[in-house]
């Protein structure tokens, strides 16, 4: 039996789940992983290694017929010379230059006529100012690279905090941009595959908490009529390979805004795993291996999913059955993560014929996971 | 993390979907697997070893919370040996007798007074002619330990062909029994967990063709009114724990007849990954932890079931984008399985409205796969 070996940089939750999603497809899934406590290290064939060491991302791409992504932390030199040296990389280092770097992303969806928030690079506490006066405080400042899941973003009251700021992040870059109080916030979520095949999931709401996303539901009432269609285009446009994850910002008056890309599997489409025909775990291997692509329709009429964040109470897995005995029809994912208050351990989804009902039931399962009392 | 370890005995594709099921659980699957080569060797935790040695399996037993099993062929006395040094076995041996003797089987389910066909041991020649006499030829012979997939069950056309068998099989024992020409075979599925709680999945249609299952349909037109219940009946009065699937013969009056007990997940569920809130893999390790069950609801109105079973082309991985983008909304699993002519090799699942739709669809799949023309 001879299949294509798929790598997966990164050995998180991501990873973990791609790994489940590869078995029927009668993939192994290969993964570059720090080290045995990592969610992905018990599932697939884990190498353990660094993917900010050049010499472990060539000895991992050696033994791959193709390399992914769980995150977009590799190194973009590495990238550069993975290419260079001919492996197969999904997505590749010209598109992921898009997830890594926040500002050549809102240049190049500048250039696409794609609609973003005011921004500018942040040099000094004067040309924050100057934007405050423009576009009013508070104003967001956000790393150029390396944040993820709120960090690496800050939202600033006045000058003062701005200065303040400033002077604590002078060795990276940061860029500002327009507070959007948002009326809701969505995600576009595609996949693309390289012979440039694209399937669109249903539109996502986004809940989010403190900058993390806490909840998503499907399918989203009144859809911007704008949304829909700016996944197949950002993605054909970069020549994204594998799942894109489009966050949206959705303002009053129903304009939409594009808030950040992720070029991998994404937190706001794990829903897709039961609630989808689908999931985006299986899409994104398909795609990376140029695979035709699957149908992506709703496999319910409403699906919603919670986060399993940490809490103050360890023991979320002694609670699991507890949880499962609570409500029969709940899928519960746990991601085999060491606990930590503040810490994404695992989700939950409900699926039904009500979004509101299947909210609550996502949510209830998740916060009795987490130990917080209803 | 402390997560408990569920080891399955047997390294086919059971122990693989199981395997895949452990992941959202957050558990680790270990398995006992004959060598690398096996279906579940590449998933979960693999200890290489032999389930007819007693020392292999104390061994694995030393490193598993629980132990369950992927097949009927671990030897009644190691059974026994385990449960008297005290590991914890799901189901336990005292169930088990039931699935490995299938005279014990018919016994037992008379006492129970569930209809079975009329049968015998078989003795000699004379037996079988006189036990023709009265149910007429053919007369099915069976082992009464160790058959699977169609192996250890003839069927026997008149007296010679009696005689022949009998005196090809004079070291094994068999049994003879009516033949039975159904309208339909049926399969009823359940769970039952050690508290005694039981879930039932709906009535199973499964397709036979020379003994082995090729296709199952889900829901089941006009079911027979006793077959429902026939589950859990069976489960709590032979104390299974885990998945019990019971194989039914319909008759053309719409009585039942219990032909087969499995106590481990079966071939007439596998359509429960997608179709079914809860699969019969998650819902067999919630079984054996004695957690509490999933809900066994339908998740489509129709789900059909078709096997891949190796024909006379190998290549069926070098199929599998070709038949993933003819029906970009199929369901393939694959078992990563060296291919042989006759062999499970996986299986396809179509989902929708329409059974008649998705009964074409999965068997357009499996046969697409294992590479013959429609």
């Amino acid at each position: 039996v001879s299949t294509p070996l798929v790598g997966m940089v990164g050995g998180g939750q991501l990873a973990r789940m791609t790994a489940q999603a590869a078995i029927p497809l009668g993939l192994t899934l290969a993964v570059l992983t720090s080290g045995p406590q990592d969610a992905a290290a018990s599932t697939g064939a884990p190498m353990i290694g660094s993917h900010i060491s050049l010499e472990d991302l060539v000895a991992f791409a050696e033994r791959c017929d193709v390399l992914t992504f769980d995150h977009e932390h590799v190194p973009p030199e590495h990238l550069a010379a993975l290419a260079e040296k001919g492996y197969r990389l999904h997505p590749g280092p010209d598109a992921l230059h898009f997830a890594q770097d926040k500002q050549a992303m809102r240049v190049r969806l500048g250039e696409l006529g794609v609609p973003v928030p005011a921004w500018q690079p942040a040099s000094g506490p004067a040309d924050v100012a100057r934007f405050a006066e423009r576009y009013g405080w508070p104003v967001v400042a956000k790393a150029v690279r390396g944040g993820y899941d709120g960090r690496g973003v800050w939202v600033l009251a006045d000058a003062a905090a701005a200065a303040e700021l400033l002077a604590a992040t002078a060795a990276i870059d940061l860029l500002i941009e327009e507070y959007v109080p948002p009326r809701r916030e969505l995600a576009v979520l595609v996949a693309r595959s390289p012979r440039g095949e694209v399937r669109t999931w249903p539109l996502i709401e986004t809940v989010q908490r403190e900058g993390i996303c806490v909840e998503t539901l499907v399918p989203v009432a009144d859809p911007p009529p704008a949304a829909a269609a700016l996944g197949d285009r950002i993605a054909t446009a970069l020549g994204v390979t594998g799942v894109l994850a489009v966050e949206l910002f959705e303002r009053p008056d129903g304009g939409v805004l594009v808030n950040e890309l992720a070029m991998r599997p994404h937190n706001s489409g794990h829903w897709s795993i039961e609630g989808s025909r689908t999931s985006q775990f299986e899409q994104h291997l398909r795609a990376v291996l140029d695979w035709p692509l699957g149908e992506t329709a709703l496999a319910a009429p409403a699906v919603a999913m919670a986060n399993v964040i940490g809490g103050v109470d360890p023991g979320v897995c002694a609670r699991l059955p507890s949880v499962l005995g609570a409500d029969p029809a709940l899928k519960v994912h746990l991601y085999g993560k060491e606990f930590r208050p503040g810490r994404k351990l695992g989700h939950v989804t409900a699926l039904g014929e009500d979004l509101a009902e299947v909210r609550r039931r996502a949510t209830a399962g998740a916060a009795a996971l987490v130990g917080d009392r209803p």
